[in-house]
């Protein structure tokens, strides 16, 4: 078995979209990222969070189920547990902030579980930089690959610098195409990939959302689609379902050549493909294993070709 | 050897772009087509359109001398070319067009070649959807495959009705995503396929840009992306470009099977991915076999992933 260490939020979020409105539901990335997870054999799988006194046993309960280890999930005594709330336009590429509350997030100091300090791949999910660094610190020995999503936010003052001292120290970041404009200075996401690689990353992902996500490692680049959807019900947790997938799949088959992150890039794409599709994490509730592995074969009909070159 | 006709303008352009901006240069749907097209072998080619007086004899040299036959390429004695001028904002992505002189096209009425009557292939560039239909009319012989490439301007009053005349007799439509939306009425790509596809088209090519193109035929659905460049330069002609590869790979091969127009996906991609490297039709011209083949296996790189389904 190889471990896979989940660091980021659990979290409610309460959503509204073109096709109607939540209250209060499941959210987080560390959720999305360990569901997603989840669907990988070989794999065990821990999260460090936290969470309030108001977190439900039952939200607790649909990830141990999953063999999703908490023990280093903190439940705040008293506390309540980090709230966001967002509206996303028609076009479903864009959303606005209602409201954030970090509650318990903005005293968080994640503790890793013994068991997990020697975790073959780390999943850092966007968080502060600092929390995520502490993380990379407290391994006892050095991880096959660190992955390390983020988002804008951190992008600029007064935590730019703490952003550069985490992405130093990692192997793999997960950002959108706007982020790596940002954090790169470069309009051309080809420059930006190897500004970004110079600041310590040798891969970099880029999610372009329903225009799928690409993989740069020096020279090399892998492009993988989102899948063709009737309908994009709600795009909350895709980005963290599709790192969970790529870190997921990495762990799974302990192989970190850039031929298996290309595999890895796709099981993520496929799964965010389902993420989409209802609200919240209710999708990635009910998914089977035949319902994954159909996909992926779709997934192999859209992107592969078959001719020999002239 | 199979015979492509290609029906479109052949024309003059300005453009400028935040690279630079040119005097008036070669240009047009069915320049850029041919040029596209040339690239392959077992393949002969021939334009109908219409230029004026002014239209330099060397342009008209660049084609025959890439055995693109142009005895249906009508001189009118005393007439203007038409000319197109048009301005690309920051992203590359917009533009404005800033000037439109019909000119000869105003009046012109295709006569196809004898000998092209019977083409394999047709390939039906941008133009009044009357133009295009009559360029049906004259074949004496069904063709293999018929592609037609549109654009927003003929799916407004008063020209949607001709535009659905036309639609209704052909095998192929090459458009991009907003013309896909308009045309269907519907947002969700997958479902304006369908739609489309309703009108008479068995194959419903979406143009996305930078973002790539997908192609879709009843349920099935391929999808190939733009190659990551490190500069985009100049995007005129570069959904053209791709038109001309698409179909000057598949007249090449004589295979309309779904799985080669993958693979002619591909190769349109392929070629325009070149187009938008330099200002007009430039890198076009100065375009060798082994560029087009040594992109096309980084085209491979890019896309193609192997690993066993679960």
């Amino acid at each position: 078995m190889n471990k896979l260490l989940i660091v980021g939020t659990v979290a409610f979020d309460a959503i509204e979209t073109p096709f109607g409105k939540t209250d209060k539901i499941l959210g987080g990335a560390a959720t999305y990222i360990g569901l997603s997870a989840a669907n990988f054999s070989n794999v065990d799988s821990a999260i460090v969070s936290v969470v309030g006194e108001d977190f439900p046993q039952e939200y607790l309960d649909l990830l141990t189920k999953r063999n999703v280890d908490i023990s280093g999930l903190e439940i705040v005594k008293g506390g309540k547990t980090f709230f966001w709330s967002g509206k996303y336009h028609n076009d479903m590429n864009s959303r606005d902030t209602l409201d954030t509350q970090l509650n318990v997030l903005e005293t968080f100091n994640p503790v890793v579980p013994e068991n997990y300090k020697d975790a073959d791949v780390v999943m850092l999910g966007n968080l502060h930089p600092l929390v995520q660094l502490s993380v990379i610190e407290q391994m006892t020995e050095k991880p096959k690959l660190v992955v390390l999503d983020t988002m804008n936010f951190w992008m600029e003052a007064p935590f730019m610098d703490d952003l550069k001292k985490v992405i130093k120290k990692i192997d793999v970041i997960t950002i959108n195409d706007e982020e790596a404009r940002l954090l790169s200075g470069e309009y051309s996401l080809v420059k930006a990939a190897r500004v970004i690689a110079e600041m310590g990353p040798k891969y970099v992902v880029i999610k372009k959302g329903e225009h799928g996500a690409l993989l740069f490692n020096e020279d090399k680049a892998f492009f993988a689609p989102a899948l063709p959807l009737e309908e994009v019900f709600d795009p909350t947790g895709a980005g963290d379902t599709f790192a969970g997938g790529f870190s997921g799949y990495i762990a799974s088959t302990g192989d970190v050549s850039f031929n298996n992150m290309k595999n890895a890039i796709v099981h993520g794409s496929n799964l965010a493909s389902f993420c989409v599709e209802k609200f919240g994490t209710e999708r990635m509730l009910s998914l089977s294993k035949d319902e994954v592995s159909s996909r992926l074969a779709q997934f192999r009909e859209l992107t592969q070709f078959d001719f020999e070159l002239a």
